[in-house]
């Protein structure tokens, strides 16, 4: 028997897929400039169990920036608040990716949801482990229940060797002692975990840890204390949405992360995760078309949180 | 018969009460630095028309930046979403007073609850109103239900005296063509609306508004829409409390609005307004006591959106 | 007989009169755009005595920020070194009137021929005199020999009706404690120290004193020390031409000020004082065939420093 | 026969020389770390072929930042005007190693002497040359008239190795399309750079070129017009001695370039060139000896522009 958010997705879907095209694609690297911007889908997961979802919902995207909630979960589990030292909790703010805040606050990010500050996570994950790689993906396919997931290497790489501003930022780091381990290794971690992919049904059933209060939904392990779940939900409120927070927290009202791969999931507390891909971004690098699915999702399902 | 919320509030306003003093009152006029650093009010006004207080929740004090809220609302519901050509909906993310922002970005203020945007918001209803203190008087009153509730004009006068950043601020969004009014006069309406006086009842009941979709209790007569109301519930969220929003988003999880007399006041949507006042500040010009106890209370009643 | 620079200054005027027009009058107030664009006059004093000039030498106009020199040489002369500890003397280096600078260095401006700068000199005199206008009025009259020189009282209304971006500076440093006095007192000062009207010839024989090493040539008398003449020059010579310090060193290779009235004052230590008058402006502020007609005498009498 | 040159140098090297130590060497790498801070040496070249010397004159040290003046001496004569496309001639005024002005600026650095801009020349010698440092070596050589200048391969790995702040530098530029050529490549020809010796013998001889008006003066063979060498002095005159220009055009009033390796060589158009060499810096980076040195050296001589 279809489910209520089944049917709601689908309205939504339909009405959505025939609005017309505003946005490009991200054009920085040959492989995901060459995405069909047509691409589509949506997937809703539930705390209850339930699962709902359309369109391209089991095809793999890169998740881009959606990578850096997951990293900073498996960070954070590991080294607790001391982790808080060397990235901050607030919004940025900065209409441009800011080298200049990063160097007018000596190179501690203002959160771990913008580049410098996933950069600096992802510096805790080599100083913890061998293989950092390794272990991040183990975390995340424990978390999402799915053996498959893997990164892309071709991405990985090819972001690597165009990522001049990110390798301004973690230089900047480094010289302000920030950065602890050979800057090489950072961002490969970095851009691997960047290049993961999954499809929306992937990301929806990973991120129901955070509207699950910590814990797995499938077998009820703690992953994180709820307290590390309700600061990770807070981050990305006023986070997740790069200079568009205020404008998304408006539209949307639930904790969410944008990549620019057109991703976006969001999660409600206690409730649900739901995440949708559609490539084609705004200005700002969010998903036009995510967006839209997104606000009338919770205001159709009275769901915003104001 | 007593509710639960008044019992909920007695026992946080015990356990807080108590605790040691941290924090202090706020220096900047003799007004405000003589207040007794040891009052401490908390009341709650719920949808279903309940009342719960305790403390000094029924003397007045200045409210101070909660005001621009109210400004806010008064503005918005007059001249509707073109408000937003002048003034941004995206938090600051500034450590300092930020006139190189307002520079950088050519006067036009990144929010309406930082004093740059409050005080394009007050150059508006100067240009609406030929008496605009008493517009706003005479709507927050409407609002509020009691036809008490003043401004202290020595209060102004001291604050207006002294505001020598705020000069700045303004005097430059006037080179920039973003204020249309004679300085003067928007700096007496703007300081007029922070020395308003309420007490933590009058407050939360003032604030009724935004948890009931913008209609009051009262009547049900629309004040703003619900859209409207959403909107400044999402700008309370993400920009009404200075720098730390991200920090406020965690702890307390409701929108909400502080001022530097060290009243607080925050809203569920749908259940409750709740007004706390404690002078204690800390370093970022939030009330000590006043954060304590509406992030036990989010705790206690499970009630963070997080 | 004629002297040598009297006809250089008579070829160059005729070949630079006669080049097409290029640049803008200052359009800031109706005072100063109401200006004849086609204004053209030069005047060169020598420190042997000789005085040489052509056309519109003897004609006054507003001499606005260059009497920012004549303000600051009094204030140097009152305080001496102690000045410094107020206002820097390196450049600023910066594109636009750089109030994020000032707030940046918490309220010191960068050098002294910079508005904020300037305001600060104008704020010591305050302090020094019960009547700084007369005193300066009286110094600069001293200096140039000349008891007619005044400032006109509409302009610095004009000014100062219109000043707010000058108004938030000046703001934002009372708000740093680098302002003693009455906003309005000072900015009233500054105001009319940009008022200042003078000649050519009355501005080359004024700035005589500081190709004279701080003796007035007419009577052997010292009004500063050679060091502080060698101070203000090297000012001049790295700050006096707004944001274009570095291509003015390059082509004229003497110390000296510009004003938005179009005058240019420069002076060769030890030799000479020249005044030029062309109130068209270069996108930097600086006056366009005045730059030309300088750059041309220090090629042709080969006195450039470089 | 003694000079008077020789005389003053004597005069003021055993004056000075016993004056109590002041200042840091500079301790970003070991190679200079190890430094003997006593060592202490200055030479005078005259354009009359006059030489005079006295203490460590003839002991080469690292001239790090003053190599800034021959790479772009090589990249002007090759390029010509359109140089300056990609780097302005304006001081920066910027207190801090300024990532935030070049990305306000769009990475284009405000002028060559700024490692920033420094980095720029490198990249368009990396464009003109297939081994540009070959070249560039071959350049010095021949307008110093000595065949054994060279550079120091560990000096310049070590600093490779520490520069991360530079490293954001080129970074930001190549996100900016400011740099046309791999990284690695650029950066290795700009540490080589900096990594050149010679002693102020040597320096002196070399940078007589610009006092020469662009002539070697033992052949009067033209290596550049005069005016390159007059933009070139200009440019030393405000850009040289980083966020101290102000300061040392009052104290020394001759173009001049300072490098972290203690050396400092400044010039006087149509005299002569002089360099002297002590290691101890100031908190801005300059020589505190070596400014001393000819802070008296051109108050003795009369020689200063002021």
């Amino acid at each position: 028997m279809k489910t209520d958010y089944q049917q709601i997705l689908e309205e939504l879907y339909h009405v959505i897929k025939v609005k017309p095209d505003a946005g490009q694609v991200a054009p920085y690297i040959p492989e995901l400039a060459e995405i069909d911007p047509s691409k589509f889908g949506v997937h809703l997961a539930a705390t209850s169990g339930e699962q709902s979802g359309i369109g391209d919902h089991r095809e793999k995207f890169s998740i881009q920036s959606i990578g850096k909630v997951l990293s900073l979960t498996l960070a954070f589990q590991q080294r607790g608040e001391v982790l808080w030292d060397r990235v901050g909790v607030e919004p940025s703010g900065n209409p441009f990716n800011s080298l200049w805040q990063l160097e007018y606050e000596k190179g501690k990010p203002r959160n771990p949801l913008i580049n410098s500050g996933a950069i600096v996570i992802c510096d805790m994950l080599c100083t913890l482990y061998d293989d950092p790689l390794t272990e991040l993906l183990a975390f995340v396919r424990k978390i999402s229940g799915n053996e498959e997931i893997s990164c892309n290497k071709q991405v990985a790489a090819s972001e690597k060797k165009l990522g001049f501003r990110n390798a301004a930022l973690i230089n900047l780091m480094k010289s302000c002692h920030n950065i602890d381990n050979e800057i090489d290794e950072v961002m490969d971690l970095y851009y691997h975990m960047c290049s993961i992919e999954m499809s929306c049904e992937e990301l929806a059933n990973t991120f129901l840890l955070y509207a699950n209060h910590g814990k797995l939904v499938t077998t009820g392990e703690p992953v994180i204390t709820s307290s590390m779940a309700k600061r990770i939900n807070a981050i990305m409120q006023t986070c997740g949405f790069y200079d568009e927070a205020g404008e998304y927290t408006f539209k949307v009202g639930l904790p969410g992360k944008s990549g620019i791969g057109g991703g976006i999931v969001a999660i409600h507390p206690g409730s649900y995760a739901v995440a949708v891909w559609s490539p084609r971004l705004n200005a700002k690098g969010n998903s036009v078309k995510g967006m839209q699915l997104l606000e009338t999702l919770t205001s159709k399902t009275g769901l915003s949180i104001f």
